[in-house]
């Protein structure tokens, strides 16, 4: 980091004062991939308060070309205009490579950016995890401590990332297109499956009939869906929603706010909360093992030998693994992720 | 495993003969995820002696509801019968949480299956890494010894996986459906780009119009895209196919032996797999912390302590990631991955 770094305390204080420059340094953090930087962002995080009151944790999936950002930044304004506090994470497809500047993204939601209840945070689409950031989780956290009521998640991709960004929220959105059809757009069934809420988006214009057709043929599909995931009590719904004609945004957020009042009431969020603990603690073990493994001085010494090799063909991608590996069995402290 | 093990150099004899058996316990090693079995694999692996001539590895993506099984049915069946051996990995959705008995995929392409040129092997898709197999590596150079001329990946999902799966194969086929329209089925910019082939699938019947306008969008697009990721030397092609009227089935067969005999002759097919290598490198790298990390008793009786009490909300996720982790640090002998 460039800039003098702040103490863990001081960055709690900004984070509980609802401080934006906190709260992105505190992103930042949890973000990085130094070893020592975990350790601090893992600190940090057991230093946070619970909240008051938990935030509603929404991701937002649906094919390529739903029409989600769009949908997302509607509902946002609608929400921040309620005065809810409004936080939104997506993934920026066009920083894969670049790894670095992800600004860019923020143009995207012009209008809820700008916004002083809003939050927006673009995650580099390279460092993602089951199409959204790595540190979802963390951030979703950080958020709720800073007093934000309503965290929307974008997702990327559509198929196997589904159910770990399930696994992270308190609430599914899947989004449609209203031609639907037969396939329901190739939404595989697993996947409507864990949506509790399914909105018919672009329900406008010339589409308005098909949206309609579209709402009928989900809501007779959903009673015969095997909902084994289901969230206890909670009967999913269908709507349709236009972000061009503002159609059925307020209809939404009613959802929202009746999920989480529901779910709350029955104690089914806190336990299903509960249930995605231990994810969480796994993907941060098995982050954490990579880290300091290449944190090892000795593993890139072998890392920079072994890799030009690899790439001009003198030594297998097998055997170049196993020597890697055998980092572990060699060294004598017992500490092979190094002393720093 | 429950049968006598046979020795690698058993196993190896028998998978240069061509033994299916063989082949199907050495791919089973390759999936395990113990410790000292990926020990083995690897010795298995790295005592294969280069195919006299290499497979052509294909990845088959597109849309859930293109109809990939259909068709990689289609074209097995054609290159069998033509004498090319060919092997087919595909996902089986429905294994997901069994990750037990994935027989029932078999079935899905029950012609090909019983040819004797051919060989299917479904993994359990809770296994999975980006989309495919997470040994589909390892599996395919089991294959290629074995004397496999053709390997069609089946990839499952659409969105984030196709970058790594691109990085596993020497060519990536696109299969699409003929109602593209404007947005291309929501087929990110970023997956026509890794394409160097495209199928419009289910040209026929009243289909055969809307997949003629489709092969004009897609020929008319093709050249507008930026494939900084293109294969030197080779021009993307289009094709409409019918798995069902068996249309275009010989000139995608044609236009893979193009493709393998151009990419060959110009060094290019040798450079890409080189360029593979390092990422395959890494992915066992990470894959081996993991499984040596949870090999040791230490580890394992630490999570069998903190699983409850995360699930109970006792102790937090981040907290309980830390003290796992301390693990590596706590070990007095240098070997913090067991003895075995």
């Amino acid at each position: 980091m460039l800039e003098p770094e702040r103490s863990e305390p001081e960055l709690t204080a900004g984070i509980r004062r609802g401080e934006r420059r906190a709260l992105a340094k505190a992103i930042t953090l949890m973000e990085s991939s130094r070893a020592d930087d975990d350790r601090r962002a893992a600190a940090l995080l057991e230093s946070l308060p619970a909240p008051d009151e938990p935030a509603l944790r929404v991701a937002i999936s649906g094919p390529p070309g739903a029409g989600k950002s769009t949908l997302i930044e509607t509902l946002g304004l609608r929400a921040v205009a309620s005065g809810l506090r409004t936080a939104v994470l997506t993934i920026d497809p066009s920083s894969r490579r670049s790894g670095g500047s992800i600004l860019g993204d923020k143009t995207r939601m012009p209008r809820l950016s700008a916004h002083p209840l809003a939050f927006i945070r673009p995650s580099a689409a390279g460092t993602t995890l089951g199409g959204v950031g790595r540190r979802t989780r963390e951030t979703m956290t950080l958020l709720e401590a800073a007093g934000y009521g309503l965290i929307l998640v974008e997702t990327v991709g559509v198929g196997q990332s589904e159910t770990e960004v399930d696994g992270m929220v308190d609430l599914f959105v899947l989004v449609l297109l209203p031609n639907a059809g037969d396939e329901l757009q190739g939404i595989k069934r697993g996947i409507m499956e864990l949506a509790g809420l399914i909105l018919i988006n672009k329900a406008d214009g010339v589409f308005t009939q098909a949206a309609e057709l579209t709402h009928a043929q989900v809501s007779a599909a959903l009673p015969l869906l095997h909902r084994e995931k289901n969230d206890a009590g909670w009967q999913p719904r269908v709507l349709m929603v236009s972000a061009l004609e503002e159609r059925g945004i307020d209809q939404t957020l009613e959802a929202l706010r009746t999920f989480q009042r529901q779910m709350t009431a029955n104690g089914a969020l806190a336990k299903k909360r509960l249930r995605q603990a231990s994810g969480w603690m796994w993907d941060r073990v098995h982050d954490g093992l990579r880290q300091r493994f290449l944190a090892d001085p000795a593993v890139q010494r072998l890392a920079a030998e072994l890799e030009p090799q690899v790439r001009r063909g003198e030594v297998g991608a097998v055997m170049a693994a196993e020597r890697m590996l055998r980092v572990l069995d060699g060294s004598g402290n017992g500490n092979h992720v190094g002393n720093h």
